[in-house]
């Protein structure tokens, strides 16, 4: 009963759903690209800038003020303050939170900079260049080279560019493949070592509506964070260190406290993490009858470990907090996804096109000689790749969702690859890597929950054990050792207690000291981690073999399928989101779900209200219903629904890693952060949904009221540059 | 993705929330009454008729074509056809499917009279008259009498007025308490009991979206069907025969087909069955805190049995078919009534008007002498109530719910009270409701299943049995004769197991026969069914004597409590509804249900298409997918959304009871059929909710698009006239 009526003209404004546009904002855009859109159309929607304002490649731009850090986060001062996601920096908070002092359930505010504490694994890439290297990459590659050879070629010319663009500076680079390997880019970072969290709000305000209202539209989720940036007083990259000092960016964002309108236009730079829109129906085959049944059977039955264990005890809930996050939010997406493969028909559609393809191809004798072999060649490597898919998915899930075994595997692999030579070892195990490697190694003790990890280990064994004939992991045969049923049972169970108990992986002096040890040195120790990861090794190098082989397949056919649909289409392209930086235009705009249902493109202070349950995730800080109450709004207040703005919806095209990126106006002023996309844009990596796709953004107005208004951080809020 | 992107302009319409009138379209107002009516700003929403139009003492008035058949109808046609939801014919379509035939999934039309089949167990009654006996009624109270002996005094009356109103005459007659008792009013009803079914649409049209979208918007369902009323050839009330012939109706409505638009006026008349708006604090304490929560738990653990039952064979699961809606229905509205209650805090809003209400009164010496007694009275009231509330609930939900036992004691209770003068019987036994109970009788063994109705009567059993002390039925109590456990349950197979076997009860023409007996023949017989009746009777006399003192004390103090409200708010008061005919007010209006969701007044065909599952209850008719597919929409389109329309909003004040009622537009032609409320107007029957209550309308064009476009059906939609 709090909603007020509008006024009529209000409802007009926010229900509007703009014809114009809308279509045309699919594409996640390199910054070198920016040449490829129609700034003429952008203009007349309401952009001011030109491209070289946004990004120039000799440096200049509000591009520079965006940064990666494991999503996407942007400078909003000169003395390296970063904003971004509540829950891109939910880690950080949840690792410095005890059940005593407990930041995350609480809020965490540093009212100077001494305060602030350290963003513990974090790291953020500052972008220096973008260069195009495509002619030296393809160079080393030839018609005649098979699909391994292929992939080794390329992959050892990329680890020289790297090496030559690295060497005496202090910079970190990435070799980013595009178009399916039409073209690769050279993409140099900054990269600070020491982040400081200097303002999170309580979890019940920057996660309000948590797992139920995650993907979903209305929204009321204040999710925000501030971050800082350290560099060593020299201005180079150090890790934490009292004598550090704030690292001030070349751009900053202003900030706007005007809002926007339905139907204004904004734009959006972040780091989205991977699509795939691209991808044959083989793939697309594969993906819905085979990955995503597989990926939520697994993600289902270890939310449920996870939630079993976090139930028992508070201390431990706190450690898989983040975890049982990331895991709800994966399942939850790939609901989604599998929702939207059936809703929007994505694998008929694939196939259509693909057979329209084939009319135009076959159609024309240059166009065959060219293309007409790609398609036969893809769905034949797929067939090939079915093969060994179930025991190459429980391999893969098996190591990447245990952290003692992921690990051990790794510790090992870095032993194994030492004694070559740098530019021969597989990339993450050159000597570049061995600082963010032990970092990893280091801070992975926080949230390390030996019991949680031990019942994963047996879960996946038991998988392992019923793949088919054919495709049996032979180190987890030999465990097993023919036993079956009950015997088998306690067989494992006697295996996994004597790893446990046994291995020193678990301990973090012990895991760094293996990290600088021989090879010959660490199988000397007789860890049982590290003599299972080396049981498993013949597997999974087999397993990597067959991956590369399929990738060198990929990069031959996959700028060839691209083409031949530019070729088809006479559509610009853009390539797939793979965590470069990418540029989106769009506009603030409402949606319908649904026959007679329209959604409003803001929502207000009063449906966070309304959603109250007083239970997690509904409830309200004390201090925020009070200021409601009070009417304590100060000029923060929607000038179209008369409340204060909480989150809005934009026909930005994003995707995970987006999460955290600014949203930008005409004229370059940060209006909010995207964080969310609703529900019918979780099949858009695979297939785009021009109607019904947005990107839910918390309006930044939300942020500055909590900041000003409700928490009075007033240090905070002076370091901003608010127009 | 059918979704079409709308013009501008129609936006704006489909989501006009006029503030205008909302507020003010409270109120279920008998005919007699609609003089209290502001028709000077009805007329400036659209109204175009003067009141007599509507309805004149004298007879003349469209209320006429409104008729009541458990819920509500209304003639189309000078020929007896009638409208009404698919939902109330349904019972009739049921009794005449069978698992060969099945009416119910495929639907029913009779291309000619001779077709039509016996809706069974379907009266007609057509209002003759509406009289105003207030004086008469009162006259025989006086303040010195006891609430028992005043209830009796009222009822004896009541009895006499129904016989001289009925002598000699073919009708039936209704006398109507009003305000709690403030007046009294006789309805004079010509009863129809030759009632035919002419066409009912396919279940998957009638009922889409089924117990999902129940209560639901935005909603998708056909809910229309067509009977007819016969007549004997001299004009006069009838049992089914083929020499019956049409019934003529003094006045029909005629159908517009040129639809609504958001915000116009529209009127709607029907039986509304029940509301308690001028309830006591006390009273909704009581459902609150245990009418809601007992009923619920009823009403669950029934419809798990049916369900059971249904899902074993197909023949039971048609003849539940009727009872499982119908209890899903009322468990849905109850759930809805629990959340109401809660969200808007219906409780604690009573006690505060109360609280209000006492201050005004103590404030006027006058006043406190008048009314000051009424609520301390009615607290003392409901506490007595309180003292046997647990064996009242159980008892009569014993009865109710078991067919066999809702015989045995309605057969015995008939040869008791016909051994006293007819006006001595308790009302529902004396002759003039002879037939109808014959007719009961007779209709109940078309859906009567002895397996699930012997469940019950356990469940029910065990309940009685779970009595607190003080509160225990005497007759279960004898039959468990002090066993527990395992051997009480063995007690209780072993009762019920004799009792099904050896009764007759559940043979039709021994139902005939015991309906026409003495009761010492009755006795005499000997029947488990009937012992049990007999045994249970001291009980349920009492129950009866209990509620009548109760009703004798409300009809002293209820129109004490509403008089001192008028008093004190100045308003013009409407009763409660009794089943009586009611005439609302309203518009054609969208609602938002929370924060940034706004729904359309209207939904569209491609919403149902949209909605498809191709499970139950989400299947699409092929013929109608197929003329959708074509486009074959003939002159059926909305102007505004360019669609099919399916289902409307308007703000009429409705309840259960209003089902089947005609939605008529300001020059009185017939532009829908209500069949619902929104979720949010389930409290509704004890606190209105102005801004977000709405019923739910089958657009009348959707009807005529089925069966002219869809089905064919011309002979139906000739008899119509359509405007």
């Amino acid at each position: 009963m709090l909603r007020k009526r509008l006024p009529f003209v209000a409802i007009l404004c926010l229900v509007v759903l703009s014809g114009a546009g809308t279509e045309a904002d699919e594409g996640m855009w390199p910054l070198y690209d920016l040449h490829k859109l129609p700034f003429d159309s952008l203009k007349v929607r309401g952009l001011m800038l030109e491209p070289e304002q946004i990004y120039s490649p000799e440096g200049g731009g509000i591009a520079f003020a965006v940064v990666s850090i494991g999503a996407t986060g942007s400078f909003v001062s000169p003395n390296g303050l970063i904003i971004t996601n509540h829950h891109v920096a939910f880690g950080a908070v949840q690792k410095q939170s005890t059940v005593e002092r407990n930041y995350l359930r609480d809020g965490f505010y540093a009212a100077s900079r001494g305060e602030e504490i350290p963003a513990i694994g974090y790291n953020v890439y500052v972008t220096l260049s973008i260069k195009d290297v495509t002619g030296r990459v393809l160079d080393v590659v030839d018609e005649g080279m098979g699909d391994l050879e292929r992939y080794r070629a390329i992959e050892r010319m990329s680890k020289e560019i790297i090496r030559e663009a690295e060497e005496g500076r202090d910079v970190k680079c990435r070799l980013a493949k595009m178009l399916g390997g039409t073209q690769y880019v050279l993409y140099t970072y900054f990269k600070i070592r020491d982040v400081r969290i200097v303002y999170a709000p309580p979890r019940s305000i920057g996660e309000y509506g948590g797992d139920i209202d995650n993907w979903m539209w209305p929204r009321h989720t204040g999710d925000f964070s501030f971050l800082r940036a350290y560099v060593a007083p020299d201005g180079s990259s150090a890790e934490f260190s009292e004598d550090n000092v704030p690292y001030h960016p070349n751009v900053y964002l202003p900030i706007s406290s005007a809002g926007v309108r339905g139907g204004d236009f904004v734009m959006m730079m972040g780091f989205p993490g991977h699509t795939d829109r691209y991808a044959s129906s083989y793939y697309i085959d594969y993906l819905v009858n085979y990955y995503y049944p597989q990926r939520i059977r697994i993600l289902e039955d270890r939310l449920a470990m996870l939630e079993d264990a976090s139930a028992r005890e508070a201390s431990v809930s706190l450690r898989l907090a983040s975890r049982i996050g990331s895991v709800n939010n994966r399942l939850k997406k790939s609901y989604g996804v599998r929702e939207g493969f059936k809703r929007y028909d994505v694998l008929r559609k694939k196939r259509g096109e693909e057979r329209l393809l084939t009319e135009f191809l076959t159609a024309d004798p240059v166009l065959t000689r060219e293309f007409g072999f790609v398609l036969p060649e893809l769905e034949r490597l797929h067939q090939e790749k079915s093969r060994t898919r179930d025991k190459d998915f429980i391999l893969s899930w098996m190591q990447y969702s245990n952290d003692f075994l992921d690990m051990a595997v790794t510790l090992h692999k870095w032993a194994a690859e030492r004694e070559k030579d740098d530019i021969d070892r597989e990339p993450g195990y050159q000597d570049r890597d061995s600082i963010s490697t032990k970092e990893w190694l280091k801070d992975a003790q926080i949230n390390l929950v030996p019991a949680v990890d031990k019942e994963t280990l047996k879960y996946f064994m038991w998988r392992g054990w019923e793949l088919p004939a054919g495709q049996k992991i032979q180190a987890l045969e030999d465990i097993s050792a023919g036993k079956r049923g009950k015997k088998r049972e306690k067989r494992l169970s006697e295996f996994v207690e004597k790893l446990y108990k046994q291995t020193r992986v678990g301990e973090v002096e012990w895991r760094l000291r293996m990290f600088r040890m021989t090879r010959k040195d660490l199988e000397k120790l007789n860890d049982p981690f590290i003599e299972l990861a080396i049981a498993l090794k013949p597997e999974i190098d087999e397993l990597e073999e067959r991956d590369k082989e399929f990738s060198g397949a990929q990069s031959r056919l996959a700028p060839k399928l691209i083409a031949a649909y530019a070729k088809w289409k006479q559509e610009k392209i853009y390539p797939d989101a793979n965590g470069t930086m990418r540029f989106n235009h769009g506009s603030v705009e409402a949606f319908s779900p649904r026959d007679a249902v329209r959604y409003d493109y803001i929502t207000g202070l009063s449906g966070v209200m309304e959603k109250e349950t007083g239970k997690d995730p509904f409830i309200v800080p004390a201090e925020l219903k009070w200021v409601y109450e009070q009417k304590d709004f100060g000029n923060y207040l929607d000038p179209i629904t008369g409340e204060i703005p909480v989150n809005l919806l934009t026909t930005n095209d994003g995707t995970g890693g987006n999460s955290g990126s600014p949203v930008i106006n005409g004229k370059g002023e940060l209006i909010g952060l995207d964080f969310d996309g609703n529900y019918e844009s979780v099949s858009d990596d695979y297939l785009y949904n021009p109607e019904l796709s947005r990107s839910i953004i918390v309006d930044i107005r939300y942020v500055l009221f909590l900041i000003d208004k409700v928490y009075h951080l007033d240090g905070l809020l002076q370091e901003l540059t608010i127009h």
